[in-house]
């Protein structure tokens, strides 16, 4: 396989992910070939997609003009084709489950990065991966630090090291992030990400959603996922091993390098594209334990993780409700945190679910979610 | 191999790796067994330790009493004994030349932590270690962390990057640096090591020395080995490869972690003897740019081994009659690098150099660095 083209689709081509995935697969033209391309509202940009790469299949949910040689396909379809190898879930949310679950039992390759695949039916993904040889291939900057500080190694490992930012609101009181606008909260200090991600960076929820896919990506306890501050984002997480020592992964805080390294794995390309560090001009690279209670929203993801069934999926839907209403000003930032803590506290989990049970608890925290922000917004208006 | 004891010798036990190496084999008695033990003019730590750790073989180059179930022997009989899987060298200088090259001869596992054997002898070395299939497992923190970076990975390498403590006087004047004493030269910031190398390491000279092992242990050029100031000594060494992608590894400065991994390998061994780092507490990692202009030694180093032959085994030798004369107080701190670069002017050297043409070599550059070095104290009196 070392010299022939590997074929790919991907899954959420017009998302932040899915253009960067693009942009290294247009980088290397006789290792990569796109086969399939699934969009989502944004039709132009997918025409745009199509036209460039000239996929065989392409789906969008909105109704799209396709030229001749692109055939309409679902996402599961697209995912399943005989032609491809690598199938890239850079969609977010639930949206991805489907098509990740049918790539897996067709065997192929998963580059993934939607978090909430992992996060909410972890068990099943991964049973299911291993009965069918589907490799994970993670996406996520973290996650592919580890895979990388991981490869080759067959030693036990004592922690796995998560490198957060800290997001723009690292040092606020309370009182300050009562008043956090959403202009603010979309600012990220170092990574550039699609909105929903970026909140989630803020509230440090996004911290709490890598570890628990570190738990099942990596087969490790939560005991043994620590979580650090480290504002510069150059060190993209570490593991530290039974004798003490520990391994880095550290690039440039940019997308297409973890994006390049699932595509082209085992081999690393040459890529000039890519932005190089210069640590020297760098200066110092800076660590901070987390306070935990200023981020009730990493807590609430850890416990969720740690309870696991269902809760995690309740996590991740009430989650998406709450950072829905604060993009739209229809609650405060700290409002988050009180939702998805609400919504939790009021769900009766299952263990060992179902995706059918998880589809469920997804439904019941959207629906419970949109409830007690609407008390929530009655508030606000007193 | 796994589960059986792995029997070791230690050539320069009495010195500081030496009894850093016996540390951590004393703490796993059912991994590690000592054959042989090779003093210096210690004896009687050397009794010590013969008596603690009762190998067959023992030596000494001063005259003692050995216990009945030790025999005297040569370090070259102790290298290269039938019962010997890994021999540590861990003498300093040129001694370690013949029994590294007997132990490479007769296929054993080198733990190398004398860094002239490399800088003196790389070719000879590195060919008879392949023709012989002796691994060498590299000692010194840098290029264990290298090795361990490099672990797994087939990707072509960009770019070695050492880490240097910048030593005590990296931010010195060239006036203050006239000024330097022996005591403050031997105060190392992060490292606690043996005299010479202290040295060596407030000078950089020792990072030349280090860049000139890495070229000929990871068969790279010279011009994709960079050096970057790391004054906390945390990050022992980085491997950027060909994505741009960096590897480090990590670990408290202290010598027992590349000696355990290097008798451990491929396995990592739980030691709670070992400290562990917090990077919170740790708070800042900083790197700068290199004044090459500051540490002439450095440049001499690398250009000494960028010209090989028998230069990087004059640069050796009149480094350690420099290094001794200032331990003596008989130079002033510049005054090394002085007697360094006007031996190395005077040296014509060889190219494709035996064994024979480095030792001699070597000896042209004692004597020619001492005779320099009484002119430099005749300037010093006048």
């Amino acid at each position: 396989m070392s010299n022939t083209i590997k074929k790919i689709a991907v899954i959420g081509s017009t998302g932040s992910i899915g253009q960067q995935s693009l942009d290294i697969i247009k980088d290397f033209p006789e290792k990569f070939r796109i086969v399939g391309l699934a969009g989502g509202k944004n039709t132009s940009l997918l025409v745009k997609q199509i036209s460039q790469f000239q996929p065989k299949l392409a789906y969008s949910s909105l109704k799209f003009d396709l030229p001749d040689k692109t055939k309409f396909s679902s996402m599961e379809e697209i995912a399943t084709h005989p032609d491809v190898d690598i199938v890239i879930i850079a969609t977010s949310g639930k949206t991805g489950l489907a098509p990740t679950l049918a790539a897996i039992r067709s065997g192929k390759k998963i580059a993934l990065a939607n978090k909430e695949v992992l996060v909410m039916a972890g068990e099943i993904i991964m049973s299911e991966a291993k009965h069918h040889q589907a490799q994970i291939l993670p996406i996520d900057s973290e996650h592919s630090a580890i895979w990388q500080c991981l490869h080759g190694e067959k030693n036990e490992v004592a922690r796995l090291i998560l490198t957060a930012s800290g997001g723009p609101f690292h040092h606020r009181s309370p009182t300050q992030l009562s008043k956090v606008t959403v202009e603010e909260a979309l600012q990220h200090p170092t990574w550039k990400m699609g909105r929903k991600v970026t909140i989630d960076s803020a509230t440090l929820l996004n911290k709490g959603l890598e570890a628990i896919e570190a738990h099942w990506l990596f087969s490790i306890s939560f005991n043994r996922i620590e979580i650090v501050i480290h504002p510069q984002s150059i060190i993209h997480s570490m593991v530290e091993f039974a004798d003490g020592s520990l391994k880095a992964q550290l690039s440039a805080p940019d997308m297409r390098f973890p994006i390049q390294y699932a595509l082209s794995y085992p081999k690393r390309l040459n890529n000039p594209r890519l932005p190089h560090i210069n640590l020297a001009q760098l200066n110092s690279l800076t660590f901070e334990a987390i306070d935990y209670s200023m981020f009730p929203c990493l807590q609430l993801a850890l416990d969720a993780g740690k309870k696991g069934g269902t809760y995690p999926a309740v996590l991740c839907a009430a989650d998406e409700i709450a950072v829905g209403l604060f993009l739209k000003e229809h609650i405060k930032f700290p409002g988050i945190a009180d939702i998805i803590a609400s919504t939790i506290s009021l769900h009766r989990g299952i263990t060992d679910p179902t995706l059918d049970d998880i589809l469920t608890a997804d439904d019941w925290a959207r629906d419970t979610a949109l409830r007690l922000s609407e008390k929530a917004k009655l508030c606000l208006k007193q």
